[in-house]
């Protein structure tokens, strides 16, 4: 079961409306660019990888709902629906890398027309979608092997399949080991404000049988202190040149923690979220989300601010390289130094 | 208003009900040593000082109840009473001190037969609270000459007029600085799981006009990334001989993060709160509370953790001394080694 698929005969793309995990496993029809763009500003899909592939078929779904009849009015329509797609969120790289991809797949058939563009980018997203998650799994594979039996691990936020199209980065990671029989516990990180610890991870690993228990975002610091924890696995949003690393907030923190406690940590990637245009984790844009998401809980039926209340909710960090251990990606571990081995492993995956 | 007060005529303690902030400012009254206890275990009071001054009044309160009329007789009925009060929570000092405070003086009038003790008891509980407020604002003079007109300062849990008897420890000092005039900008830590941070430090700053944002725990490492903190502070619940310090869970993360920024973290406690007895922070007893504190969030309606889900929820964490810039207390701001100055400090305070 993948997050998003495409279904040629209407045309639409369907997708899981996370928002209403854990309590409801809910699919919505997407019909068309606006439609992607407000799901993935609303986050009803995020994960960098599912995000790419949204905005794929996104712009394949521009592609087809354009009424040009000339290569050049074609790529003019999906020009302003690119910029649609990646005015939703500015930090995932995978979001600018699907528009190019699919860019540049409607750029290569343009002699042929604008009907063959559009079913090229089709193929192009279908292609990004498939291969996302055959990614995934040697990510998995490669990754496993810095699990061994009987491991307790830290997760941060979610990067399972509701991260991509299916199967996950840092949590396909610990999937593909637990696959392999070795018994993985997970302590789960709930991932303030958006909760996706604990309302989307613990509700996959629920779905595998992985053992876990959810922990406040700030207690990783207690378990890792008390040597409980054998490794920490995290994604990212966007990785830069040297290695530096924007992730969810509190990725930062769970990596000086980890470092004090001489506990690795694992980055878990594709190599489409590389950026090797921005040479350090300063020069990435962070978001910072609506103040509602920290104001917004209730216990028990209760407020838990005082009204009239404001609130800062940058929604990702920077880690630094040097708080990374070592990058797993779909052509291997890599290890420092990351302006090397990061550059190589993109250049070996980009023939494919 | 004191977060806590005893009224001679019934005899009755009465205390804010701090599960029902912010919504709700109600006053509970207490008339027995077990509802004491109950209202310690349930967290309607906490805050390391005021959990001290609660505990002394309910033995003060244990004293008035007990029907025997010998001094010997009473000294058992108290013994009972005080297990019963030290029982509730584990990490903070200044329960077993408040305790051997009102302990010692009934010991003290013994000669003097039952009716002697239970009057001296209930004047020492009295004086240890009038001590509390006393020792706060003294803690809050020292402290404000950390802070300096225009700071952005990161706040932790809740050390204000309701986690003493009144005015606060590290909440004391901002307090003190904005009195004096200082413009002062909080960044509150919401502190997960029981939010005193959004609950009670949010509703206290509201109140007395200084200006905050609330963030999760796990932005504080951003903003102290960004060079956008002065200092952080934080309280205590037990400090060890050496320095290291029992507080909130999220503290030495926060500390970590302060540290990797080369911005102080100041740890504001009443040397009550300092336990010479234990020589490191590993010998301090770390209280595990219900999962369902971490399990228990709703957002808009909506349950967050999957129904089944297990958590671990530690309340406290050891924050190394080497992360403490100094402690600020009722004798002044404590430089390392300290295990030199929190001897001296406890040894300068004593007499009093």
């Amino acid at each position: 079961m993948r997050t998003i698929t495409w279904d040629p005969e209407i045309p639409v793309i369907r997708m899981i409306d996370q928002r209403l995990l854990p309590e409801e496993l809910v699919f919505i029809d997407l019909h068309t660019p606006e439609a992607v763009a407000s799901a993935i500003r609303q986050m009803s899909i995020r994960g960098a990888p599912a995000i790419g592939a949204a905005a794929a078929y996104g712009l394949a779904l521009a592609g087809i709902q354009s009424i040009a009849q000339t290569s050049q009015a074609l790529m003019r329509d999906l020009e302003t629906a690119a910029e649609l797609l990646q005015a939703t969120r500015p930090t995932a790289k995978n979001l600018s890398w699907a528009l190019n991809r699919l860019r540049k797949s409607a750029l290569d058939s343009f002699e042929d027309g604008p009907e063959t563009m559009r079913q090229r980018m089709v193929e192009e997203a279908q292609l990004l979608a498939d291969e996302d998650v055959e990614i995934n799994q040697r990510i998995g594979e490669y990754g496993s092997s810095l699990i061994q039996d009987g491991d307790q691990v830290i997760h941060h936020c979610n990067t399972g399949a509701l991260a991509t199209v299916d199967y996950g980065t840092a949590l396909g990671v610990i999937r593909t080991a637990h696959e392999q029989g070795k018994r993985v516990h997970v302590l789960v990180d709930e991932t303030r404000p958006r909760l996706q610890g604990s309302r989307l991870t613990a509700w996959e690993l629920s779905q595998y049988g992985i053992p876990y228990e959810i922990i406040s975002d700030n207690a990783a610091g207690y378990f890792l202190a008390r040597g409980l924890v054998s490794a920490v696995f995290v994604g990212a949003d966007r990785v830069a040149a040297n290695g530096d690393v924007a992730n969810k907030i509190g990725t930062y923190m769970l990596a000086l923690a980890a470092k004090d406690n001489h506990v690795p940590l694992y980055c878990a990637v594709p190599t489409s979220t590389v950026d090797l245009e921005v040479s350090s984790g300063a020069d990435i844009p962070i978001e910072e989300r609506d103040p509602s998401e920290v104001l917004g809980l209730q216990i028990a039926g209760r407020i838990t601010a005082p009204e009239g209340s404001s609130a800062r909710n940058p929604a990702f960090d920077i880690t630094p390289n040097r708080l990374i251990t070592s990058f797993i990606t779909e052509v291997g571990i890599l290890p420092p130094p990351y302006t090397d081995t990061l550059a190589n492993a993109v250049r070996k995956a980009q023939p494919r």
